[in-house]
Order: structure tokens, then sequence, then C-alpha cells
């Protein structure tokens, strides 16, 4: 074993241990402390803006682009803003101890199905350092002990967020483990943490599609993955076109660079001579490139030709793939053969066109007369998001803190054996 | 690419195809189709004991014991038993299209989660070809498509089961792919299933250690594993006696090569004078070896000397280790070491220390004054059972129908768009 496989193991079995206290905290408690931790990064804001500042130095040699170092950047207002989100997910309902169900069964026994942490969870990600905050407290809200594992651009900053977690831990007399942070920028250090099935219970990664093959590939430990979003709009023959050209708009141009912008649009074929050329004209005044099939190409003249990989492509940019279709079986199977299941929205006033187009599109959110770009834990409601999944076990979709609970059932007797 | 990847890559895709239908079929159709297989499981028990008799008369040419003989040998009775669990599953309610919940947003948006299949889920398992039945229906239930793999051992018989189910689908116009059975007994046929994420959604091992670890180690798609069951129970300082024998004797002895049989028995110290001598009696009348510490040894002197390795494991056999604890709580720190987070119980009158067990034991079950053997989907009302999860991910403790879904969420509007 290597001292830094050593190191590593130590780490992951110390968190495995501090996840049992963290487990039995009192909801009130929890609420409290993440209160307090709320205040401790708003006083110590400078402190963070400091560390921040190393690794603003650190980017500048190594030459980061501006779009990056605008991620990565902390002033007092950003600060704030964690610490506020912190001071939210301290109010939110504990997801803990919830009695998902109870049932007695003829033999007199009393079973109930309660909500538990799932353990330690291990966050990979990159570059935002306010993921640092907004991780630590999801968890810790969940009763679950965090090993947080941030870019190594964002070094610093990470590792004075995190401390303030950790002091407010000592203060109340809680393991510090239940916040760990890793210390090492060692590539290896993940690749030894990934194999340790034992004491870590989840792996989220949250970042590009590279890392999260690369985790994903490396894990033995289950990975909540959060792939590509590939969002369709399709435009029915019986929308409502004032609708359509609404939602098309804003789900494509209102923030290109999200998982739940559309990047393919599909147009019925009676509904595409009325849309299309108008669409088109949105499109050009947003500087919005357009890659359109024959037919498209017809309506839109300066549309681009689209190759058949553009269909499955998540641009994160001021580019749509547009496609006519038959009917709104067509427009499925294309959503179900060249989609990534994150978000599909139809438009379109006839219910049973809707219902159908909501039964057979296989994505974790499908939209009928909405925006793609609701799709996230804040606009459901969940008042904060670890993340969306793009898988189908465990969690699906826009994930809060009830993605974070696994469950147990306690059955109760009073003498019963097996016949 | 292989001959073999390439066949395994077309046999994963039309599964994959094929689970789009299935995901559609209405609830009365699945049972409909499923009492059906059920009368044609009956109807030709013959076929299925003759292809039987291939997989028998090659057991005893390889040799194998008569325990595992016994597990693999199918007669009438066997098959019409078989045929009747698969009506059961027929009558179960419908796991597909439940709305676990609902809501509306102050913009108007309506959201709903709303159960789906989880897809394609490949089975993996040993010996007993009832197995191959009771995956089939189970999967068809969840509107889910199954790709059966089982023993070679087993090989005439799963396939004679298999051919049944595939009937009936052609018979209905459904993709016999949504029960597909892999028709060559080449190991690295799943080594190449077990990298297609993209087309397979879950797998799940039914088999020893060995196979699960196998799985677990090769697998992309996620794994539900089944680990061993080491069991505990403890006898408290304030236990009813006359429950701690009878639950303790029946978590021992009832059955002892099953998952949640007892495998070490934890005496609170005060209790030990009453409960152990007696208890060492019944057990030897049992004919079951008794592996104690120092203390127990105390009480039961022809016990033998339990090493470290006893703790951890799982005998499936008349061998009980034994220990003697100075409070419930080092009981449950031995627990939550030794254990396998399966199913543990206490047996004491004290509501608190009940409490205590239940909050700060780790494990999928946790039973008080009733025997770890109720553990079990059939016992909790589950009506089937697809396995024991030991995972807290997506399912875990005993797994029914729900277990083999997903959801979606479902978003309704009249034109919302995101600002």
């Amino acid at each position: 074993m290597t001292l830094l496989r050593t190191q590593m193991k130590q780490l992951a079995e110390a968190a495995h241990q501090s996840s049992f206290s963290l487990a039995q905290l009192d909801a009130k408690v929890k609420s409290k402390i993440l209160r307090e931790a709320a205040g401790s990064l708003k006083k110590n804001w400078k402190k963070i803006v400091n560390a921040n500042m190393k690794d603003l130095r650190y980017a500048d040699q190594a030459g980061l682009g501006s779009a990056m170092k605008d991620r990565l950047r902390l002033d007092k207002e950003r600060v704030v803003k964690m610490a506020d989100a912190a001071a939210e997910v301290a109010q939110l309902p504990d997801p803990i101890g919830r009695i998902l169900a109870k049932w007695k069964r003829p033999n007199g026994i009393e079973i109930s199905k309660v909500t538990v942490p799932l353990g330690v969870i291990l966050i990979i990600y990159e570059s935002r350092p306010n993921v640092t905050s907004e991780c630590a407290s999801l968890c810790f809200k969940s009763g679950n002990t965090v090993i947080l594992r941030g870019g190594k651009e964002a070094f610093h900053s990470n590792r004075a967020i995190a401390a303030i977690y950790r002091q407010i831990l000592k203060k109340h007399h809680l393991p510090q483990e239940a916040v760990t942070f890793i210390q090492t920028t060692d590539r290896s250090a993940i690749d030894n943490l990934l194999q340790m099935d034992r004491d870590i219970n989840l792996v989220i990664p949250r970042g590009g599609e590279a890392l999260i093959r690369r985790v994903a590939e490396l894990s033995r430990i289950p990975v909540i993955k959060h792939y590509k979003g590939v969002c369709h709009v399709y435009i029915d023959r019986e929308a409502d076109l004032k609708k359509a050209f609404k939602i098309a708009l804003n789900a494509k141009c209102q923030r290109v660079s999200v998982c739940n912008a559309m990047e393919t649009l599909l147009v019925h074929q009676k509904a595409a001579p009325r849309f299309l050329p108008l669409f088109g004209e949105m499109l050009r005044a947003h500087h919005c490139e357009i890659r359109g099939d024959r037919l498209t190409r017809r309506f839109i003249p300066y549309a681009k030709q689209a190759k058949e990989a553009d269909w499955y492509t998540e641009y994160l940019d001021d580019i749509l793939s547009i496609r006519v279709v038959k009917d709104a079986a067509e427009a499925i199977r294309h959503i179900n053969h060249y989609g990534s299941s994150h978000t599909d929205a139809i438009v379109t006033e006839n219910k049973k066109t809707a219902k159908q187009f909501a039964d057979q599109v296989d994505s974790s959110s499908v939209m009928i007369n909405v925006s793609t770009r609701f799709s996230d834990g804040n606009e459901y409601g969940f008042g904060a998001e670890i993340g969306i999944s793009t898988d189908k076990i465990h969690a699906r979709g826009p994930m809060g803190l009830d993605g974070l609970t696994s469950y147990k059932y306690l059955v109760k007797g009073n003498g019963q054996i097996r016949q």
C-alpha cells in the first residue's frame, strides 16, 4: 500500500466513523449549526476572499480563460450569497426520520419504512468554489458526512470555506470529519478513494462529461451521474403558436450554457410553414446559428445543413439544430434515439398528443407547454439542488435533499417467530 | 470488436428497443399476459421437466453435490408452484404510473412525479431454475425488459422456462426481446454486457458473494448487490427471557442456510447468567456449534473460543458466535463494526433502549422483539421479492416491485417561460 493510499484509507474510515454520530443529530440542532455556519461565512468573508486571491493569482499564471476565472472569483457579494444559500438550506424540512410508510401484518408485527442518511458522500467538482458550501450544507442537513474534492484551481478558496464548517462542528463537539476536505491535489487520491466502497456510500461528480465518465469508469462505489442535456422542444401541429414562439425562444436563448437549454427543435410538418420562417428571424436576431435538415432549410434558407452528429450534440452555445418531423410519433422516436433523457418539451393544445408525448418520451422531465429551462431543483420547489441526475437508479432528474437519503425498515413485534 | 461482443451489443440494443413498448403496456394487459404465462407453464410442465432432466444428467456427469442437484431439480409439483407464483405476481397492484407526489408552483406550473419502469434489467443468477420465471414475471409486471443469464448447470431448464414467456409475448404481438435469454454459456458474454450502460439500466446478481463481487467489479452499469447477512440478535438486560429464548432459537435454528438467519448472538452481561446456560443446552439439542468469547465460555463451558474472524463470518450453518457485552451501546458498536447492515434484532422490554437500538444500528432491517427470519419480501407483504439489497442506493432491504421502478417529472403549464 502506498502512503497516499494509506492516508486515503484512514480518511475514508474516519469519515465513515463520523457518519454514525451525524446520523443521530436532532433536526433542530442541524438547523442551528447550519445557521451558525452561514453566519460565520459572512463574518469571515475577507478570509475567504483572501484565499480566493491566491487561486486567482495561480489562474493568471496558468493562463486560465476569463470565463473560467469569472466562475472562480469570489467577492463579498458572492460570499454573502453563498452564506444566504446555506441559511436557506437550514430552513428546509428535515429529510431524516420521515416515515415513508407504515403497516401491520396479519401476525401482528408492525413495519415502518423510515428515511435515514446514506452515510458518506464523496463529491468531486470543478472550479466554482461555492459548490463547497452548497454540498457541505446539503449533506449536513441530510445527516451525511461529505468528502469534498474540488478542482485544484480553487484549492485555497475551497479549503477556506470548508474550514468554516469544520470550526462550527468543532465548537459543537461534533467530529470535524463530517466535512472532510481533501488536502492533496494529487489525482491518484481520487483513484484510491473510488475503490473504498466499504466506507463511502455514494459518489457525485459535478463537472464536465469527461470528469463524470472518468469517475464512473474507475468507481467501485455507486455514482450518480449528470451527463449532458440534449433537450428538445417539439412544436406540434396543434400548437398554440404564440406559446410556441415564446417557449422555444426561452428554451434556447435565455441562457445557452446550461444543461436544460434546448439543443434541438422538432417541428411538425404542418406547423413548419407558419412557425419556422418567423422563428428563424428571431434566432437570427439573437445571433443563434441554425443547423437544419432539408425541410428546415426550405423555410430558413440561411440555415446550415445539419450533420448526423448534430442531433446528438449538446452545444451549450448559440447554435440550434432543427428538424421537421412527420408527426408526434416521429418526434418521440427522435428524442428517445438522439436525446439524453434529460428534459424534453411539447407545445400542443391537443391533450391526447400531450399524453402520448408524456407517456412515451423516456426523459427525467417532460414539459407540456412549458420551457425546458424550468427543469431545476429550485424551480421544482426543492429549495436546493445537489445536481440533476441523468440516471434512473436511486434519484432521477433534479435532486434535492430527498436524493441524499436511504431508508430502513423498523419491525416491531411481541416475540413473533417464523414458522 | 469480437463476434461475441457484436452479438451481445445487438442483443442489448434489441432489449433496449423492446423496453419502450413494454413501458406503455396497460396494467390489465400485463396481468392478463402473466396469468396466461402461468397457465402455459403448468400446461407445459412435462416439457420443462424434460429439459431439466438434461441438466440433471449433466450434473451427474459433472459430479455436482446432492444439495446442488436438489436445488436444480424440477418436478411437476415444483413447476406448478412456479406457475402459481407467476399468477400471484399477476394479481399484485401495478407499480407503474403511480403518482408519488403532485404539486403546483406559484407561477402556475403543475408538477407530478410518476413511477416509470427502469428499462432493461440484467439478472445474473445461479442454479435454481425457478428464478427464471420469478424474474421474468417481476420484470414484466413492472414494465421492464429482462435479460436473463442463469448458471450453465441449469441452462436447458432456464431456456425452456424463458421460451414459455416468449411464446406468450409473441402471441400478443409484443417483442420477444422483452424476455431475453442468453443462449451462450460463454463467460465473456457477461463481461461484454456489463459494459453496455447505454442499453442496460440495472444489474442484479443473485448468487454467492464471489459472483456478486465479480459483477460489481466489472460492471459499468449500476449493480444492486446482495452481499452476506451477518445478522445479530442482542438480548438486553431488560429482555423478557421467554421471548429471548424463542426469538434467538428461531433466528438461528429454524433454517440455517438463509441470509436472514442469526450468525452472532450478543448478550448483556446482566442477562448472561440467566440466559446463556439454558440457551447453550438448547443449541446443543440442535447440534449447533458455539464459538464464544471468554465470558460466554464461563456460562457455556463446552463452547469453543471465538476468533476475531468469527465475528465477521456468515456461517450459513449450524454454528453460532456468542459474545457477552457490557450494554446496548457496546452491542450497537459491535453490530455496526462486524455486521453486514442486513438485519439485526434486539430483545428488550425497555422502550428507550429499543429506540436507541433502532436509531443507531445501521442496518436495512432492525427488529424489535421479532426474529430476524422475518426480513423477507413476502413476510413484509410485498407479494414477491427480487432480492434483498445490502446497498443503500436505490433500494435497501427486501426489494419488491417498487424497487424495479424509477420515476419521471411531468410538468404542465400554459406557456410559462423562465425569467
